[in-house]
C-alpha cells in the first residue's frame, strides 16, 4: 500500500517511520526542502517533494499539519486525488477541523492520535511513538465504513489503542482531560503570581515543591498550543470551565461554611475517583 | 544536650533518628505503649515513656502530633519543663498553633519542615528525611532569639534549609503553593466526573494521560489532610481561593471573547513564571 504524508514533523515524522517499518510505501510533502531532504535521510519517507502533485497515487493520505492547515491542505489536495483516496488528519480538536473537511472530500476521516513529546519538529521524530497510545477515529454518519476500516487497521498495525466515537464526544472528553487542565493549572500559576506583597512571594517560590510542580506542569507549558486548544475547542472548554467554575464555588462555600464532614465526603469521592481516569 | 520528642510518627520517629545520630539523647514519647517500644527498637529514641514526665529534663521538646493536638500537649507538659525549655512544633499551619502556644509557653517557637513520604506512622521514619528540604520557623516578637537560633542550630545539623518569617507570612505562602493547589486539583477531579453524558465520561477516562495525572494528583490525596488544611489555614487558603476566582474569570472572558493574544501573553507569562517557583 502506498500512504502520503502531509507535514513532516514529529507526527508526521513518526508516522512515516513506523509505516515504513511495517512494510508500507511512504510518500512525503513537506512545505520545505531542508524538511523533505532530512525526511529522506532519517528515512521516514521513501520519496518526497514539496508539491502536493507527489501524493496522486496514495491510497491514503494522513494530512499532519497545524490545526490551521488541515483544510487548506485538503482543499489543495483535490485535484490530485484519485475519488476512493481516503484523507485521514492528526489534529487534537475534532468538530471544526471533521466540518470543514467532510464537506471538502468524501472519504474524509477525522483522526487524534494521543502521543507526543516535549520536542517538535522532524528531528524529534521516533519509532514506535503511537504504540500503546490511544488513537481517537471520529467518523460521522456520511464518512464510509471501508475507510474507517482501513485507517483502523493501520493505527492498530502501530499499537495503538483505536477508540471510535463522533467528533462531539472526543471534543469533549479532551475539554475534560487535557484542556481544561491546561486552563485551571495556568489560572494557578498566574494566581500564585498576583500575591501583592513581595516577601510572601518570595517565600511561596522557595518553599514550593512537588504539589506545586505537578498541579502547575501543563499550566506553564507551550503558550501556542494552549492558545490553540482554546481556540479550536472553544465551545466545549468553556462549557467545561462553567462547570469548573461551579465545583469551586461549591468548594469554597464549604470551606466558607466550615463545612468539614461534606468537605471530606467530596475529598473522599475525588480520592476515589481519580483511579478511573488513569487505568 | 537532651531532646524530647512527643509523637513518634512519620516526622517525630525521623527527627529522632537523625538526633541520635547527630550524638544527641533523644527522649520519646508516645500515646501507645506499642509505639514506644518500636521507637526504641528502631533507635529512635534513648528512653520511652507514655507519660509527659519523661520529658522533665529535656532542654528542647518538638511536638510532633497531629495539629489539633499540639496545644494541649503543651498544656500538658508545663507541669513537667524548666522555665528556660524550648517547645517547637512541626504543624503545617503554623498561625493557630503559635497563637494558642505562645500563650502557653514563653519558649515557643513555631516549625514546619516540609519534608514528608506518601507513608505515615513510625514504621515509616527514616533518615535524612529533612536533608535537603526547607524548614520554616515562625517566631513572634516575643519570641527569645535565643530559642530560634538553638532551634535553627539544630535544623542545619539535619541538612535543612531554614528560612524565617512570621507565621502568617508561611500560612499565605503554603496557601498558595500548598493548599490551592490541593483545592483547585480536587476541584477538577470533582468536576471531570459531574459529566453527564456516560459516553463521553468513559471515553475521558480511557483517553486522560499525563497531563490529567499531574493536575489531579494532589487533588485525589489523602482527604483527611485535604480538610485539616481548610480547617487549619481556612483564612489564607479562602484569600488565595477569591483570587483564584478572580484568574479563573479572566481566563474564561478571554476565552469567550476570543481574545487568544492576551490569552497568550498570559501563557507566555505563566510558562515564564513556573521556573521561579521550582528553583
Amino acid at each position: 500500500m502506498r500512504v502520503g504524508i502531509v507535514g513532516l514533523g514529529l507526527i508526521g515524522g513518526s508516522l512515516g517511520l513506523d509505516l515504513r517499518s511495517r512494510g508500507l510505501e511512504v510518500l512525503g510533502v513537506s512545505r520545505r526542502e531542508k524538511t523533505c531532504q532530512m525526511a529522506l535521510e532519517r528515512g521516514v519517507a521513501d520519496r518526497v517533494s514539496v508539491s502536493l502533485s507527489l501524493l496522486a497515487t496514495a491510497e491514503i493520505v494522513f494530512v499532519c499539519t497545524p490545526i490551521a492547515a488541515i483544510a487548506p491542505t485538503v482543499k489543495g489536495l483535490i485535484p490530485y486525488l484519485a475519488p476512493e483516496t481516503i484523507v485521514t488528519d492528526v489534529g487534537s480538536v475534532k468538530m471544526p477541523v471533521v466540518q470543514a473537511c467532510s464537506q471538502l472530500w468524501h472519504h474524509f476521516l477525522g483522526g487524534h492520535p494521543m502521543a507526543g513529546t516535549q520536542e517538535q519538529g522532524i528531528e524529534a521524530a521516533q519509532k514506535d511513538l503511537f504504540a500503546g497510545a490511544p488513537y481517537v477515529l471520529t467518523p460521522t454518519e456520511t464518512t464510509p465504513v471501508a475507510a474507517v476500516k482501513k485507517v483502523e487497521e493501520i493505527e492498530r498495525s502501530l499499537g495503538s489503542q483505536v477508540y471510535i466515537c463522533s467528533p462531539e464526544d472526543h471534543d469533549r472528553a479532551v475539554a475534560w482531560i487535557s484542556h481544561l487542565p491546561v486552563t485551571v493549572s495556568a489560572g494557578l500559576i498566574s494566581d500564585c503570581m498576583s500575591e501583592s506583597e513581595p516577601a510572601v512571594l518570595q517565600l511561596a517560590q522557595q518553599l514550593a515543591s512537588s504539589g506545586f510542580r505537578d498541579t502547575s506542569r501543563v499550566g506553564g507549558g507551550n503558550p501556542e498550543l494552549g492558545v490553540m486548544m482554546a481556540r479550536y475547542n472553544r465551545q466545549q472548554l468553556l462549557r467545561s470551565l462553567f462547570q469548573y467554575r461551579q465545583s469551586l464555588d461549591q468548594l469554597i462555600e464549604l470551606i466558607e461554611q466550615e463545612n468539614w464532614d461534606t468537605l471530606e465526603q467530596i475529598l473522599k469521592s475525588t480520592q476515589k475517583a481519580r483511579p478511573q481516569f488513569l487505568l
